[in-house]
């Protein structure tokens, strides 16, 4: 494997805490800074990983247990690690991942279906030694996110088809943010919880300031380099 | 996980080592002597892991890369396990499966496109702690192997087409049976190679005479009994 030069981000939430939204102003913050800025996602994020996607999201698997669905996704996240994030590592880019392993310990080891030791397993294989350098956990109650999608979805029309993962209810959510809060407290080197229920500005120089440090050695590959963060 | 009571015994070696017509063999002697015998076979055994077969054995995954096919015989091969052979284990049954990790760690393996930790790691989440009690290696040298494979598909019109697995030369093969030799040799406890050169009913006795003691402390279900191996 050749050297990591770059960073890797991961934001991770609930519905409606804005993960997009920042994604979108922290790439244009850091490329008008000369950062090479890679924004990929899960699940997907390569054609290997897109195709692995579509049958997951249309519940074709879901007849052949947790255990062959959380094999798939970890297809679909080694595909993507080893096509996209990696590459991109390698060539000095800061990759910002919407969702990544955290998604699947919270989802798939909330189920209660499978075994830690099981998903520790496959969280070594799907990752194959390239973790996020920095975890942006984005904090909101799952009323208020759950509410802020559903606005979302009526403003762009979107509303009529919630996919499957939309369609639980607010309990479920409540106890998916407690896993991702359960895990910035096991990992506060790597997880920076951001309280998301405040306006988009304000999380967003939150989100700049637990990566700035995380910048220094990370060579801009041109660009604007003028401005400050 | 429910307690283990059976016994499970993988069946391994190239193209022509007779492999099926052992496992036939075992079979009956074994249900004869009133055990609960299931037969099954990689990739594939259960509904899950066919579909999984389907794709693989189509060509149709190649274009996504070694890490994704891996994967994606992990997840057949973890869903095979859950939900056939560890079931079968749990109610006492003697499970004979046709090809088992050690034809992934050889054939997946002896490519070189992927890490050994990869790998192993892989092969620890797709059997989930249900490795075979006991692994025959059905060794005969690949020239011979080839041309026997050769004369069944002849003698069974199947011969037009070779999938392809069995489109490779002879020194990949030779090198393959190199690899299981290999294997056998790090893990002499849970492996046992037998010469397949030699004519079937020999080789079915040297079989019998590794899996008799093993059939020690598992219940026949019922059936004759009154006959000896």
């Amino acid at each position: 494997m050749a050297e990591i030069r770059g960073l890797f981000i991961s934001f991770e939430g609930g519905e409606g805490a804005g993960k997009s939204t920042q994604i979108r102003h922290l790439a244009d913050k850091l490329t008008r800074r000369g950062f090479d800025v890679l924004v990929t996602r899960e699940p997907g994020g390569s054609a290997g990983a897109e195709a692995v996607r579509h049958v997951l999201l249309s519940g074709a698997v879901e007849g052949f247990g947790t255990g062959m669905e959380a094999l798939l996704f970890a297809a679909a996240r080694n595909d993507h690690v080893r096509e996209v994030i990696r590459p991109a590592l390698e060539r000095g880019a800061v990759v910002l991942c919407d969702r990544f392993m955290d998604s699947s310990r919270v989802y798939q080891g909330g189920s209660g279906d499978l075994s830690p030791d099981f998903l520790t397993r496959l969280e070594r294989v799907a990752i194959d030694d390239t973790p996020p350098d920095l975890t942006i956990i984005l904090d909101i109650p799952a009323a208020a996110g759950l509410a802020r999608a559903r606005q979302r979805a009526e403003a762009t029309g979107t509303g009529g088809e919630p996919d499957r993962y939309e369609k639980e209810n607010i309990a479920v959510h409540e106890a998916r943010r407690q896993g991702f809060l359960d895990i910035a407290r096991r990992e506060p080197n790597r997880c920076k919880v951001i309280d998301a229920t405040r306006d988009v500005a304000t999380i967003a120089n939150d989100i700049m300031a637990v990566v700035a440090p995380r910048l220094a050695g990370i060579a801009p590959a041109g660009g604007e380099t003028e401005g400050t963060v």
